[in-house]
């Protein structure tokens, strides 16, 4: 829409709207290291996109608000980790972002789900802030400067977004019979997702120290989740279906629920109409 | 959708929501004070809800979180306004937002307008936010403490929305012919809702010391907007239809452009659902 190398005086730099990288080593990043921001920056980016929905829906202005900056909170979590992975091909973020097929992104199917009611939200966002939590600790102490500093930098915000969760699960547990009941038809639907997000694969085993294995979050994961599921009377034989068992995802390897492909044609088709970015 | 009198042990105050509140004094709004919070409230809350449509969907992520920025600021200043304006009629925030119906939106057409291409919500982000920067700017000095305080603390963030939007104005004029062309008729489209703003009507008069005269404002709006339109080449002549005119707007009185009772169907509808904003 607005080519960088043909306006005039003003640049982006004047702008100063690329602020929020700042502070971010800018290596380059090795094609592993670059696989794995890409996991990461894609779990954010489709989970912010998700959430944008909410604004100007949401039932209660607050709550807009409150799901917005966490919207927002993730975008920049992505634009970080996405321009940090296109570092090692010479892509922009708004490259990984806009042009990429739906069997080229790598975010996990929790990510991906509908917002389906407040509940749904709710819980999916419960996952994924204590998930994320407990893997930017870790990786703030990676080797991969960069990795860190983008870590340490998102932990502070996901402990807001995991708190935000956490109180409303607790809301919605303690509120009426439909809060409830809605709470945990949410359960029912997301528990299955979680699985996906701490499985080990080759990557992991060769960015030792680099990056943390899935498997080890599991321990911290399991900690907070079940101390929130205790404190709202909650116990998984209350909505864990054994019949039906985790999903078999496959997002880290471009394998997809339904659900993306709308999603990224939304996202996408304005910067598709303008192709190289510029009017 | 969250009853707020039938939760559990976790309040509204522990979740700290509402803390973008604080520090903005809570009287009694006089039933003139409150119309005129009101007007200024729905200008904020109804362009916030246009700019959140850009989330998810603009053409670079920089842009998706400038934008998406710009509208949470917004809807905090919605927030403050429609809170103090409630106060005189015992109606909360969201009663404001929600339960109210098109006739009795007091919001200017400027606000109403569709987002249009990317050139259309520039020049009416430029339009909004130096009108605003001089309104506030001289609320800040009201003898109402509540409206200085909403005032004061809206103008710094309304600086930045200025600067943003005067920056794209001028990287669209001075980019390719494409853009300098949709720029000059998005101004075509827009600058016809200026005048609504800068209108005198009896409340001013009621208000006076409590709310600066709409024409008092247009001095230095139009010292901001003829330096943007000079440092960008662009006379009046280039867009201005003379056969045209101002828009008759009418929006500070309930009458509405077409386009505010699409955009209200959608925010309110999930409130709508829940009545009593309880599940």
């Amino acid at each position: 829409m607005h080519g960088d190398d043909q306006h005039g005086e003003v640049t982006v730099d004047e702008l100063d709207l690329a602020a929020e990288l700042s502070g971010v080593p800018s290596a380059k990043a090795s094609d592993d290291v670059a696989e794995y921001a890409l996991r990461l920056g894609d779990d954010a980016l489709i989970l912010s996109q998700r959430l944008g929905w909410w604004i100007s829906r949401a039932p209660e202005l607050e709550e807009d608000m409150a799901l917005g900056n966490i919207a927002l909170d993730l975008l920049g979590h992505a634009r970080s980790l996405l321009h940090y992975a296109g570092t090692a091909s010479d892509r922009s973020e708004d490259d990984l972002a806009y042009w990429r097929d739906e069997h080229e992104f790598r975010c996990a199917w929790l990510f991906e789900q509908p917002n389906g009611d407040f509940a749904h939200t709710i819980v999916r966002g419960l996952i994924a802030a204590t998930w994320m939590q407990e893997l930017y600790t870790a990786l703030s102490q990676s080797t991969d400067a960069s990795l860190a500093a983008i870590a340490a930098k998102s932990v502070k915000e996901v402990a807001y977004h995991r708190d935000h969760a956490v109180q409303w699960t607790l809301r919605l547990a303690g509120g009426t019979e439909e809060s409830r009941a809605r709470l945990l038809v949410a359960l029912t639907d997301t528990w299955v997702y979680i699985d996906e997000l701490f499985r080990d694969d080759e990557l992991h085993e060769r960015l030792e120290g680099a990056a943390p294995r899935p498997s080890s979050l599991r321990a911290g994961f399991d900690e907070v989740w079940d101390a929130v599921l205790a404190e709202a009377e909650i116990t998984p034989a209350d909505f864990v279906d054994k019949k039906v068992g985790s999903s078999s995802g496959g997002g880290r390897f471009g394998n997809h629920s339904t659900h993306l492909g709308p999603l990224l044609a939304e996202m996408q088709v304005l910067a598709r109409r303008h192709p190289g970015a510029s009017w």
